[in-house]
């Protein structure tokens, strides 16, 4: 079988056809650049052992416009984003799928760059792509790529985190600095220059979230605040949880630079997506502790408390401003970015 | 929040916000008929327990187009294909992850449909989507609506199924009539007639292997000839196993329609996709017994020994054709049916 032609080649139809195209795709992009005996060994499905416990099973379409961007692209997004959602539940990521949707004439050398950018994403975590699926469809029915991925993971034993258990008077931690990334995409879309450029805080969180867990086995919640951004993540756990949260303006973390071109923009950064943040909800007496070990770890310098879970029937998100005000963080309404992640 | 409007509303770019337009459709829809206390969580991913032992993982993009045809529809054939990969690996599914790709001005009353046939499907098969994703792309980027499966099952203790287990002289066993789901999606993508309608074979297939280990767990391979169909899938095995194969044509179940229309159009039922039927390698001393017990399960009344491995550097897969000669059955070359799952 020859090779395709990754310098000047483009996606065909005949590489979802699951005959010899197909398989040469698979074998000399995905197959080679993922690198891995369970890949490898060639089947529909990966096989692997696991130990009694809980695990996890989380899922993410992506579908990032543009595919490339300061800070990342579709492909170390669709391996970072589905970490984090594994280790929002405490678990240690094991293993991931990913799925190609594909169209017709998208340039083999940008695909390339994807799966490799993929796979060193994989590599960095240390979590390895061990089954996947390609499908192609006609020009137009598509946008470039597509790639949903899955993961799967283990809950040390004695950890419970879920959005329904944040209880009144619990601090509320976040990881660090708000909107990277959702600016980030932005810019690069609208071609706008902001002085400096502003980079995706793509990241995977699972180490940072081992390293919280050590300290403080009581975390209740842990969400990272993607679409929707912070205003919505802390409004769907008001809900769960059936509590209210009282945040303060001045304590969340924001870059000058992201201000500014939010400003500019006219959107407001509390609902402008990350990519490499979290949110934690937590008991007061472990909040300090937590946060001492939060500031040792690269990803979460910035990290801090920034208000409380009150007992609130309506679970508002209420927020005191900069100005000393009090205002109401609603859900986002609408659409602020689309095809953010 | 008001629900949507599921008799005339469409997809909007809101509902793939990630704020309160996206939270009411994932309630409204997704969690009132996926129904099960997993996804009812409202967590970004799902916690469940297991035993020690081996598990799989597998992955599955649908873009199948028509979304809606004889015998099925994207929806029920996203539960069925993810389901029948983590079978073919001799293993129990527990869980289903879905994320959905909608183009915007996607009727919301085809989506329901959709969603309402693969909660069917779940509920059929005791295999529930217990985590999923919605995304939302512009008009023209997408088409309509691509459905990404992932599931997760367990393996038996003791049963060792993968395509690079089978020897010289075992059996081939094929579980009933081929091409009925190529067929299917063609004739009603052309608005093709045959006489009497030809379904599609979607279905899943998991008690069907569960039977067959019970009495045969020696088997070694198992996989479905899905895209590139059952020429494919042999070649693929004979490749993986490093064997040849003989098949002799007689014995492979064909309905007289599904010949007529391939006839009629020119294509070969051995390249035609199926979505119900698996093809099964077992020593020859296993594969009476094996036969007689898939012959008690209705999807497996027409299974058949369709011929039998053999010692081939070259990893032929050859067929004794009707007319009595011989016949090299090759990989699928090029793009036979497009979108065919």
């Amino acid at each position: 079988m020859n090779n395709p032609d990754f310098k000047h080649g483009v996606i065909e139809m005949a590489h979802g056809s699951g005959g010899r195209t197909s398989a040469t795709l698979i074998e000399s992009l995905f197959v080679r650049h993922f690198d891995n005996p369970l890949l490898q060994q060639g089947n529909d499905q990966a096989a692997f052992a696991v130990t009694s416990g809980r695990m996890v099973i989380t899922t993410d379409a992506h579908v990032v416009s543009p595919l490339f961007f300061p800070g990342g692209d579709i492909g170390s997004l669709s391996v970072h984003g589905t970490i984090n959602d594994v280790a929002m539940a405490g678990a240690q990521p094991l293993y991931l799928s990913a799925a190609f949707i594909l169209e017709e004439g998208f340039p083999l050398a940008e695909l390339e760059r994807i799966v490799i950018s993929m796979a060193r994403a994989s590599r960095e975590t240390g979590i390895p792509v061990v089954t996947g699926d390609t499908k192609v469809v006609e020009r137009g029915k598509g946008d470039g790529v597509f790639i949903t991925t899955t993961g799967i993971g283990v809950i040390p034993d004695g950890i419970h985190i879920s959005g329904h258990l944040a209880r009144p008077g619990d601090a509320i931690i976040l990881s660090g600095y708000i909107g990277d990334h959702g600016t980030a995409i932005l810019s690069s879309r609208e071609g706008l220059e902001f002085g400096t450029t502003i980079t995706s805080d793509s990241a995977a969180l699972h180490t940072l979230v081992a390293a919280m867990i050590e300290v403080a086995p009581d975390i209740r919640c842990l969400r990272d605040p993607t679409r929707g951004g912070l205003a919505t993540t802390l409004n769907e756990l008001a809900r769960q949880s059936g509590v209210g949260m009282h945040i303060e303006e001045a304590a969340i973390p924001l870059r000058a630079e992201v201000r500014g071109a939010c400003e500019l923009l006219g959107l407001d950064p509390l609902y402008m997506a990350n990519e490499g943040k979290l949110v934690c909800i937590v008991p007061q007496q472990s909040a300090g502790r937590l946060l001492a070990r939060m500031h040792h770890h690269p990803l979460a310098r910035q990290a801090a408390i920034i208000g409380h879970v009150t007992s609130d029937e309506r679970n508002l998100v209420v927020m005191q401003t900069g100005f000393g005000g009090m205002r109401v963080v609603d859900w986002l309404a609408g659409e602020q970015l689309p095809r953010i992640c």
